[in-house]
């Protein structure tokens, strides 16, 4: 069985839905077997574009039978049943971050997933990103000496709606938790957390009591110091860079610029529509690849995608971060 | 007819067929509906992947009755035969470049593409890069003025096979003319050629008196300038730029990055394995794009797609070069 | 006597008073007259070379009846005397940062300053570095929209001897304080600091209990939040960069390179010894600027020079961060 | 006498006489011991502010016996009998560019010039320029294996009155001639000038049937090729690049940009005033390295200031490019 395709099971068909449907279309070694969605509609339509039968019913993927992998998309209040229902099921399971808003439901399962065996990985594509994979591949060689300063700027286009706001838990549980999965790909062990919020432009966070703009800093047991920077808007566009400084040299991403073209004049060069609209743009390989690695890792070896306990850590540093910025305090975390 | 998919034929199943086949597919507009190569397994994994009837015989494809469009990505000397089939078919031809190595062969089919009233298109594809397609656009729109100078550096990654040189029909007409093209995607209107060629590197251009660097200067009517700069080789990669200089202003191509990773140390700031391979990699926008202006033209609209009189133009250009180079003197041509 | 050149007493001929000397000597309307230096020989040396009488008695110069501006570059802990004396004499002082280490110190001259008329600037000459002056203008003018996030990365290039650690007031009041001065004057009302302190790689730092690496997060009173990233040593030479991000855009202001070569090759693009060795290399233009601004300021005129109360503003910061970085606790400062 | 500073002889006042007497002024092993133009206020000007007694006569520093150089920055019909008489006098000296606008009054110095054994340098101030130089050297030294294809872009802000076009001797002898010198720095052996010419903007140029815009093609014996593309105008500021293309790499000069301020917004990526003005401006530090480079040769060293017969060669490079200009043919060269 280990030559045949891995039968996915996708559950969930909205955007982030569609983008693993097709990437598991496009991959020789992943095939579309089941699309459940309660919007029964949804999953037909992407069984008819990508493969597979379409269910309302995303138990019934767990018994069919014909089912290797299973992929959530679904909504995060989700993510803590389906996981299980696939570790019971013994069916490596790909789910979207964040495990869950509550840290309280992912520490309840917590002790089944570590002991089950069934590979769960959580879904923070950016480890796939080629570029930021690139430098945490050179600052584990060595390329830039001791990791001292690592600094990430993200930044979305554009505030999401208010209904979103008032159930995403925030900031830091729902965009920050990207950056600290990031930092701790770099620097795992995070002891302290220190964050300062500010609202300053959408109504939707003012009116749930929601930052839009914050800074988080993070210290590592080795004391290299993690900054990551963010806003709900940019008026540049989609922001995502980092830096990583070590005592012997500097690895830096840039943001993706989408145009080689540069206009010179009398008063200035100009590059018109320079950045990524968004993340499907801007880590549509981090997808693909993700997927990759998933695979390898369903099949029985290993990858970096992100595990349950990475997962759980990263809601940590999000629940540290949200009580530091609420009540102006660091606080210390424990990575165990 | 005009909201089904244009039903195409693809003849020629190699290296640039496949790229046409993957578009054609891709492509909402367009579908596959016949494959034929003399190499019939070639043609049939390109259906069995892509969708089509395979055949070994061009001609069928011609009588089929299902062809709205023919796409020739056939050997070069096959090119005029298989254009006159489609014109007298009634059947849109995009055909690859170029027409012919032989002007004279051209200039028999000529007329009767003048007058057949049926759309040839000629496969220059740059013309269709989303970064020179935009120089272009603002250029004609008087954002730089008048244009002046337009210089073009377009170098190869590496050196072809020698018996690839040996029928290429020389390094203008092989390589150079995708910048003659573009030269006249800016600036129809060339009135002399001066040329010079060097072969500094490559044993096969020297086995076959073909120039491996050249250097190529147009004058337009207007009296602007075009400098041409290649080399069949870059131990950079594959170097695609363009830099239009104008009474106002310059706008500039740079060439394309695959990578947005760079590391600073005590002595350099470095970025790694900057440019694309080569043209498949680096124009495989353009190639799709240019398809879906083909579907557009077939479809009775207009297009920025190469005619088969810009076709002729760029072998003109091409053959005053290979003069020029040879007999060093400019060489006076006529648009007409 | 508006038209003579502003005749200027130097006191302390080290490095930044050496600075100094030249810019005065170059500037068409100042003239050294004096050049007071306990270690006469210095003061000779640069007399001779830049004009003025030597002195080995700073106290002469206040006294001396020819001098009409002072530029106070001695030790720090000379300073409040200094501008004492100055302001006594009724003669315009630009003194060197910082104007203490002891905010008692400082607070017990206040009133005389504020209420004695007499100019006094203190030395933070990035304020006058044509980047960030340029950029502070432009978000001033509203070209960014209202300003959201201000983040200022400044690394020395190596830490400085221990001796120096050890009367230095630490990393913040010694090296921070210029990021202050910058911050504020962006954002001149600071009511939060949190600084996160590590002692990584250097051993003098250690020694006397002070930090190489820094991280401080100012909030304004509008909201706005500053982010300093701060390193006593960068194997990349020294690295001076400012971001202001605002609702409607951004201005960036990069690190000066020294070079305009860049390398290609197969395995990357790379450009040599890029960036200014350190201060007197990087800001030389500011501390030209800064003197000119300071020669309107004595002439009774206006300028962008920080104030007395600016240098006052930024030490109390820096306390502020020092006691957030011992005591792992925000400080809530007054700007008044 | 090789410790004391070399005393030089400035003859001519204008405006890069004015950059020449700052730099001998400014450097430790020169000093002006004479000002010499017939425009003797303009004399007395320069001595009063950087040294030297005035005089308007130049004949006169040639027996004043106190004159170690002679620095000849005065129009370029006097070069030929100003070089002659400070050979003459066995006094070395560094002569502005070009030697003479007619090749037979260059050829009639030759053989005093090559036998006497006094230094004679052109003042080809470019080969100084820390960018260019660095270029050279690493190209000597290998790092981009065989140099195949030499690229030159050279443009200045504004075309120049037609008074001075008038006398100018033509783009080629005026403006390209830095370029043919730098192409020889690199390649000295040239074979064939192929030049194209265009009148586009300028009416001066066109009054005197001159061109203010061309492209000169240059063929060295190794078979490299030299691409040399001017304007007498740039809406973009002064654009001075290079691109030495080789075997094993590229090293590329950028133009010099003067800000490190980017602003970035929701259509386009901006920087701001970005090039330099003008000659004085980009090549200031040129200007000064080339001065020393000159004391070195005139006390018996070595140097890579240019020849006398590098400064023939130039001109022989323009006249070649004049002639294939205007008879539009390719002219074969001989470097001896």
């Amino acid at each position: 069985m280990t030559d045949a395709p891995l039968r996915f099971a996708l559950i969930g068909t909205g955007r982030i839905g569609q983008v693993h449907a097709a990437n598991i279309a496009a991959d020789a070694e992943a095939t579309l077997a089941w699309v459940a969605d309660p919007f029964v509609e949804g999953a037909r339509a992407v069984a008819d574009r990508f493969g597979g039968r379409a269910t309302d019913t995303a138990e019934e993927v767990f018994v069919a039978g014909d089912v290797d992998a299973v992929l959530v998309a679904s909504p995060t209040s989700t993510h803590v049943d389906l996981i299980e229902k696939a570790v019971d099921a013994g069916i490596p399971v790909l789910c979207e971050k964040p495990i869950d808003l509550d840290i309280t439901r992912v520490d309840a399962l917590r002790a089944k997933v570590a002991t089950a065996g069934v590979p769960v990985a959580l879904g923070f594509n950016r480890r796939f990103d080629p570029a930021f994979a690139e430098v945490r591949a050179r600052v584990a060689a060595g390329e830039i000496g001791a990791l001292e300063q690592l600094t990430i700027i993200s930044r979305d286009p554009a505030a999401p709606p208010a209904a979103y706001v008032a159930v995403s838990g925030g900031i830091f549980r729902d965009m920050t938790i990207h950056d600290f999965d990031m930092a701790r790909f770099f620097l795992p062990d995070i002891v302290e957390v220190s964050a300062v919020g500010s609202t300053l432009f959408d109504e939707g966070a003012r009116a749930h009591g929601d930052f839009d703009t914050a800074v988080v800093t993070l210290r590592a047991a080795s004391g290299a110091v993690v900054t990551i920077i963010n806003s709900r808007h940019s008026a540049v566009g989609y922001d995502q860079r980092l830096e990583a400084f070590g005592s012997a040299g500097m690895l830096q991403v840039a943001n993706r610029s989408t145009s080689l073209v540069s206009l010179s004049t009398a008063t200035a060069v100009e590059a018109r529509a320079p950045y990524e609209d968004f993340f499907l743009q801007r880590y549509a390989e981090a997808y693909a690849a993700e997927l990759r690695a998933f695979v390898a890792l369903a099949r029985g070896g290993t990858s970096d995608c992100s595990t349950f306990e990475d997962g759980r850590s990263a809601l940590l540093l999000a629940d540290a971060a949200q009580a530091s910025a609420t009540e102006r305090m660091p606080v210390v975390v424990t990575s165990a």
